[in-house]
């Protein structure tokens, strides 16, 4: 059988998603969970690949068994066996050839900004705190000309592995919320550090440190141009759709 | 000077607010960054005496110093000498007689509560998990009576050391925000575990275990009929008013 699941991760504590020798990854910590709820070791593979440090609330993680078990009884189990920093919320059954990574149509990440001259006690391990105002218009001058087709070299991390480097963007908008300043993004598949690069380059715009025309940046198709990579700790996978249903921030799949 | 403070703190890693030997308290922290601002030793003197685990995102505290220091420089100063679960928001001066416990009219708190089968990786340390669905409509029949003055010893800790235990509540309400559901309470002032009592017999009934008349129980003035104390990670003083102002959550005092 072939189970799906709905997971959540503070990623404060993760040496990111992918099983790395000596460090605690959120595969390793689900993969030894899977190993001891089905008695046998068993691949867990993400539909993204976060970094050190990011965050999620919406990552879809397969996996397969022999063992048909009840899909409640998998998410209380996995819940019960993972730490309090990896949650499991929703679990399915996904055909045999479905692979969250490719059948992935569109991602939207959140990348928050605490943006108030002291840090804050509860958001500085989920917001990067940038201590003089921002200006909100100036950032959502930049953030526009993202959306649509395009080459996304200028926001590509060095050791991106894609094959080609356009994307697709869906969605790219900016709200205050109070302190928190909270960029959307939503995209048919993102290039490593994507969202951080956009977030450094608009974090200068409004801090009125450069004139940046992201539309040239873009056309340039040069890293070196676009702003200093901005941390992990603000970055959040929030939702992953798929073809055959939306999935909502309420919960998706269900355990019945 | 009398200076005042706004602070927050994420309560997790104090043991409360009051200065105890070896133990790490909000209060010992602050008197530790203050002795090194002002080169003597000062006495933080708070409004609320948060129990360890409490959080508080608008505590009033006020300390003296013969040196007349800039507001601002006060604020910044002291954010840079504390560490990241402590936060000044505000710095602003007041008359020498200026008591901050005395003088506070009236102080809200918050309870949080994560109502999903599965604990959140995110609001883990800010609010108490109960796993079954809670009855939202019952719990604001328990939480109605609470408004209006009344003893309440029923929900008073056995430790408290308050003079007499009648307290006029102005506020007692539920709300639900997705997982959460948020009880705000506000109050002249309160007795020692009052909110959490009072949460912990809104559980209750929310939970269907026993059907218990607030109005009643109130009237009995027995400790012994309410329900057991609600975690402490699930409650934040939010807000504390004072009669020459309102304070808000948008920042209080200036630091001009």
């Amino acid at each position: 059988m072939h189970y799906r699941l709905i997971i959540e991760y503070d990623g404060s504590d993760f040496h990111g998603w992918q099983v790395q020798s000596g460090a605690r990854t959120v595969q390793g910590t689900l993969e030894d969970a899977l190993a001891r709820l089905l008695g046998h070791p068993a691949r867990a593979a993400a539909a993204g690949r976060t970094d050190a440090g990011v965050h999620a609330s919406g990552q879809v993680v397969c996996f397969h068994s022999q063992r048909e078990l009840p899909l409640a009884t998998v998410r209380r189990a996995l819940n019960a066996l993972t730490p309090q920093d990896l949650a499991i919320r929703a679990v399915d059954a996904v055909p045999d050839d479905f692979d969250p990574r490719r059948a992935a149509r569109r991602r939207r990440y959140v990348y928050r900004i605490w943006n108030r001259p002291e840090l804050s006690p509860f958001w500085r391990r989920y917001a990067w705190h940038i201590p003089w105002t921002l200006d909100l218009e100036a950032m959502r001058r930049g953030a526009a000309p993202i959306v649509g087709e395009h080459d996304f070299t200028s926001f590509r991390a060095s050791g991106c592995d894609a094959l080609h480097p356009v994307r697709r963007v869906l969605r790219s908008d900016l709200e205050r919320r109070g302190a928190l300043v909270i960029y959307s993004i939503e995209a048919t598949a993102f290039l490593r550090h994507m969202v951080r690069n956009i977030i450094g380059t608009l974090v200068e715009l409004g801090s009125g440190r450069r004139s940046i025309d992201v539309a040239r940046l873009l056309a340039a198709r040069d890293r070196m141009l676009a702003a200093a990579t901005a941390p992990a700790h603000g970055l959040c996978l929030e939702e992953i759709c798929y073809d055959e249903r939306e999935r909502s921030d309420e919960g998706g799949t269900s355990d019945a």
